[in-house]
């Protein structure tokens, strides 16, 4: 047989994909994959059945016309300028084929969402990471002249993650403001992955686009606003004049978002705006936040809080991911996997509580048990 | 600025996306773009509906494991070397990008599907047409010493598609055998695009999988199969062993396909072998292909019968795609749009009669209204 391409030659799973997999096999509670347990918004799931033999051929490679004018009236951005993907994660897919190739650098933070990685690879580009430093008080931070002295002449676009996974990190405006000046000064594009902008517990995060909206692509996603991740309805809000390009370019990725989705996304986003969906949900996950957070102290373990995202990082010495999934009987995600270099960021787990309060209820006291069969050796 | 790259420089939207945009803008009666005008089966729409609120978080990147097993029951292959995609399109972009790479040359035949040329660019790779050549009696005739001789050293894979769009040519066993042949002598991939698998009017056409399935490497759609061209539900049925990476690979450009979808296709799989769907597909298809061939020769012009797909292909004096999106008031695709090389075989346009008998008889009297303003000149 003729051989794969080496950017091919990888059969690895994701570590979400396989972290889901072994909670499936022991019966885990599974707080590694993030996605909620709650349904989907009961207004979404009947925008579905009604569009569902209404909606189910061919749309625009740039979006059906109604989502990306609801999405430019949510986003505050023209709807002709916003592009339709199949998730997120195409639309990072989309722009990093777009904006680097062989010879191009695109810069990003560590700990690093895994695919940001393989999606730069796979376009011909180097990743390069600037680590976030965590101080003893479990705050992550940004030192600019690290982000500074990483910028080399192959720079060509630097990609942003607010609020911030793994670490739950909201970047401050002042933060943002120093980022936009290094971009314009080195003509850097400016990708800013915003697909948790609903979800904080603070301040409202600044938008990375109005201090720049000549070049950032703002990427968004219905999966993790509308808490269906599995419907695959992600979004870009690109530079004035861009989003032709992208279009072109996911046509031959995917040609279009699924159609009956587009529609029920389109008609939910205008009724969460409406209806204070997200002030709920902000609610809810603040709470299960708390819930998680104490709990995992009472154990003894080190808990970050995050400033937004529904993941929190915790650690407690003894803990591995594979002792946790297959004897706790809880499947988290080992921080490592959001290393770009080694080593990852000390013994920390990342624990979704995008999940039901009973779930996480189950988790602590699986954890109390596991705790004690497996003491604390400091 | 920084520039786009060359593979994201163009926004020319697909002729495909751009004759359905203009049929709407001119109130056209659509035989462009391939989709049906008729409602999905409702034993699909139901299972939408039962899934949605169910099955709407991320599934496995592989797919959902009942629709994996469908599908291997469905093709007759096992279910572990199946990889679901976002339509047959990312299944295709998957494997340009998997199996060939710069420096490299993958072989299709021409007219081609459009899309298989910027997927292999984006791969970085040489498409490399060999021309079907069109008879008299509008027969298209494949010449194996044309293929042999366009391969080179750099020739990775040989990318067929039977049924094939847009010329209705159904490959015989024996075209098939040669081209295995072929491909052992030079050890090059097989891509087969069979997504009008089931739309033939003759004999069922040979699977090229049987015969190499070693190399063999078969791309489907649920979106041709059962009417919901919309949904973004595809496949590859690979060669043992390679699923892996595949789906590896589709991690890092969609992560899932859309999961309500993928439950609602695997539960209609078997129902529509089951019930004779397909059966019921074929007739109804070869009755509006009676009607739009007889129609259209009853207006003059030449008409070439296809034995697979749900397209055409006809051409008249007179006729420009142009024209007759905009004045007839009728969509069509012109040939050229699935030609590589100019000029393109000789003003034949490519009729979709995936669409309600009332919509063909409808075009049929426009372009009949047209002919009578815009004589014949010959
Ligand atoms: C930071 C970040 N970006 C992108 C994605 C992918 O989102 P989607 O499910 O819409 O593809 C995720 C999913 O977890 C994420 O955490
Ligand atoms: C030959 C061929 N291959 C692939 C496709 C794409 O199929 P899908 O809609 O499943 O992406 C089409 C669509 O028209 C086609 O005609």
């Amino acid at each position: 047989m003729p051989e794969l391409l080496p950017r091919a030659r990888s059969s690895q799973e994701s570590v979400f994909a396989r972290m889901s997999r072994l909670a499936g096999q022991y019966g885990a509670v599974n707080l590694g994959q993030g996605f909620p347990s709650d349904a989907p918004p009961a207004f979404l799931l009947e925008a579905a059945r009604r569009a569902v033999g209404v909606a189910d051929q061919y749309s625009p490679p740039a979006g059906l016309l109604a989502l990306r004018d609801a999405l430019g009236a949510d986003l505050g951005v023209d709807g002709a300028d916003v592009v339709v993907t199949a998730g997120a994660t195409e639309a990072l897919h989309l722009l990093a084929q777009a904006l680097y190739g062989p010879g191009d650098e695109v810069l990003m933070l560590e700990p690093v969402f895994d695919i940001y990685l393989p999606q730069a690879r796979l376009a011909g580009a180097t990743p390069v990471t600037v680590p976030l430093r965590r101080t003893e008080a479990g705050r992550w931070t940004l030192d600019l002249g690290e982000v500074r002295a990483a910028v080399t002449p192959r720079t060509r676009a630097l990609l942003l993650n607010s609020p911030h996974n793994p670490t739950g990190r909201v970047f401050t405006r002042a933060e943002l403001e120093a980022l936009v000046a290094l971009a314009r000064q080195h003509d850097l594009w400016l990708i800013s992955d915003e697909v948790y902008d609903e979800l904080y517990f603070g301040e409202r995060p600044p938008s990375l686009r109005t201090l720049a909206p000549e070049r950032t692509f703002t990427v968004g996603s219905a999966g993790k606003r509308l808490e269906a991740t599995g419907w695959r309805i992600g979004w870009v809000a690109c530079p004035p004049g861009l989003a032709g390009n992208l279009a072109a370019l996911r046509q031959v990725t995917s040609f279009c978002a699924p159609t009956p989705l587009q529609a029920a996304v389109a008609a939910a986003l205008p009724v969460a705006r409406r209806t204070g969906f997200y002030e709920g949900l902000r609610e809810g996950y603040a709470a299960r936040l708390h819930l998680l957070a104490a709990g995992l102290r009472a154990l003894g373990a080190e808990v970050d809080l995050p400033g937004g995202t529904y993941f929190l990082m915790a650690r407690r010495p003894g803990w591995t991911a594979a002792a946790l999934v297959e004897h706790a009987g809880v499947a988290v995600i080992p921080g490592d996997a959001f290393a770009a270099r080694q080593p990852a960021p000390g013994g920390l787990f990342r624990f979704a509580f995008c999940k039901a309060p009973a779930q996480l209820e189950e988790a602590l006291e699986r954890l109390g048990r596991f705790g004690q069969t497996s003491p604390v050796h400091e």
